[in-house]
């Protein structure tokens, strides 16, 4: 017998059950996007490397999965020493957005609503609930300077979060122009605030003092001050903090005020840092009161089309990790109530008879299921495992044949 | 401007008409799928290099995209001259098929029937036509051993293509085993005659001339004779090969009747070669009138799970050439009737008034689409586009909050 051979290490296969939920999962929402104008596209999920590092991803950067160049250029990049790949599996679906913008702008309307629904792929190390591929549920809207576009892509994926039975959800809001005015309030002007962000966003996971230890180069009382700051403040606090503070707090409100208004959990969460460098406004994340890891996430990175030879355009987006989604649904959510038959037959000539006589009897139960299949040795065994795939109706391959159907 | 970045070389995004179309057909073929007894399932798109290699995939494996090995496992690979790669995207959906079912058959009915629609990717030359990522909507029948499986897996996929409107389609069929009978007939015994195959595939671009050429190593006259057998070839003469041959010869015309009787277009092509190495039976591709390519393919590859540490099974597949067909669909086809309603506003206040007056007019319409936009400077141009997406109501933002709805 060969050697045994499984799926690459971090990436997982769906057996039927889980497969079909998915599917369910993800069109239900695909078609709540597409009910608030959110236009499918594709992009491939291979790009060039210039275009994968060239959103100011950060950390993302470094998990890409590069693709070895081919032949003569192989030979050649060996022989220099130079690049040994030129292309990528995407980290994300809003770099790939942002290319293809810049590249489709005269066929696409503007402003431009975009739902994006497709794998991603991010070489971390595998852990526990933690996967090499996994499946990404954008929208964005691309050309929307004010909060009406926040407000609507978190309204549009709350609700698909609604339709797939999970409620009880709550935005947490920010504004990284914000985080900013707080972070230099404390710590004073800075080039790069982006590590400090990237500290700051340890607060989920670790200890409020190992993270004032982190910025204690800053100074330890001011990093102290701030990660305090962060922790308790509320909008008042923020906009007490400067003029162009006051501003963006005008915002965070005027989303949350929309958001509660339509019936969504929603708060200002100082605290929040999202770490990936590309984001310009707004920030949020979707948490849920049964698991600590979010839902959803997304925030306003304006001009990222100009990084791909585009113009200059405001730019928002949405996310839902469809993976969590997925482990929160529940499997009746879907019941249909179609029926699905199985046929079991137990020669090749009852098999023949059936496949013959099965299109009429799809064509009498619109919707259902019909599958004719050779009965198992072990017909027990096979009528559990069909069970477990929602069949309820078996019927002997003699009995449809002959019966009166 | 930054440098203008596209997408990859051979690789495609769609806009929105398009992929929304795409949408339509896969969820189509699927469900014609389901209907028959399909289960869906997933694989990662990549998979280690050792079962891409293992499948006997022949020309396909050279088409592989390599992933680049990373950190301590690249510098390794680099400094010792191995291999700098050890895991590729899938150029199909059979070889990770046959390593799923070897590594999940204690999940799985037993016979298996599976569908699984997703991307591939062969690194070919990109010409026109000819794309480098492209989605297979594959079905799979495990565990069947009689010309059953053929006959579903054929009657399923052309069903799904009348469902898209794509009717008229003829299923050429052969059997590789005969086909083997036949090349042994004229050119004697051969340990490997996958490279006649290979030369016989050609057929149906070159002239039979040039196939002879090409065969002539094996004696020109003989050459000739089965160039002229493959071409003229009916099923009465192919039962006259030899004993063997007498007995697949009996499997096509099985197949090819329950095809017919089911209303299918259906007939035996002796030239009919597939160029693949590990089909182990009967093999068909279906011709379309209107184009000069195969819309769909597929055959029987017993036993590959073995390849990958799984028991001895027969396997049974059928892939739609997904793009070849979202070409063929009538744009048509789809319009549902239910509205696409566009409200355009003038300002902020105006959206967010909207925003939270939408979900009640989507209630309102169920199975619409009500999209709330800023209104362009040119309104006449982003109303063309927006038309050419399917709207065909607009409403100005005003009327939309207070007017009566």
């Amino acid at each position: 017998m060969a050697r045994r051979l499984h799926a690459v290490r971090g990436m997982r296969d769906f057996v039927p059950p889980e497969a079909t939920l998915r599917r369910r999962v993800a069109d239900t929402i695909l078609d709540i996007y597409q009910s608030y104008g959110f236009e499918p596209i594709e992009t491939p999920a291979l790009e060039d490397l210039a275009t994968l590092l060239g959103g100011q991803a950060g950390e993302n950067e470094k998990l890409v999965f590069k693709v070895l160049r081919r032949g003569e250029r192989l030979e050649e990049a060996l022989t220099a020493g130079s690049e040994l790949a030129d292309a990528g599996l995407r980290f994300d679906l809003t770099v790939p957005l942002a290319r293809f913008v810049a590249n489709h702008l005269h066929e696409l309307p503007m402003p431009f609503k975009a739902a994006h629904v497709a794998p991603v792929w991010r070489a971390e190390r595998p852990q526990r609930g933690r996967f090499r591929e996994f499946v990404q549920c954008d929208i964005d809207i691309v050309g929307e300077p004010s909060v009406a576009a926040e407000i609507e892509l978190c309204s549009a994926g709350l609700e698909a979060l609604r339709k797939l039975g999970i409620s009880g959800c709550t935005v947490r809001l920010n504004d990284r122009r914000l985080l900013r005015e707080a972070v230099e309030a404390h710590l004073g002007p800075l080039d790069d605030p982006y590590p400090v962000y990237v500290a700051l966003d340890r607060l989920d996971n670790s200890p409020a003092e190992a993270v004032v230890k982190e910025l204690a180069p800053y100074g330890e009382d001011r990093a102290r001050a701030l990660v305090e700051w962060v922790t308790d403040a509320d909008l008042a606090s923020a906009a007490a903090l400067s003029e162009r503070a006051a501003d963006m707090a005008d915002g965070l409100s005027t989303t949350l005020a929309a958001l509660q208004a339509a019936g969504h959990g929603a708060r200002f969460d100082p605290a929040l840092v999202r770490g990936i460098a590309y984001y310009t406004g707004q920030i949020f994340e979707v948490a849920h009161p049964e698991v600590g890891y979010s839902l959803a996430g997304g925030g306003r990175y304006d001009s990222m089309t100009a990084r791909f030879g585009g113009p200059d355009l405001p730019m928002c987006g949405f996310s839902i990790g469809f993976e969590r989604v997925c482990d929160l649904v529940d499997r009746g959510l879907f019941a249909t109530g179609a029926p699905r038959v199985a046929v079991t037959c137990a020669t090749e000539e009852e098999l023949l008879a059936c496949l013959a006589a099965a299109p009429a009897a799809r064509a009498a139960r619109t919707g259902g299921t019909v599958s004719v299949l050779r009965r198992a040795r072990n017909a027990r065994k096979q009528r559990e495992d069909l069970e477990r795939l929602g069949y309820s109706e078996f019927v002997d391959g003699k009995d449809f044949v002959t019966g009166p159907r």
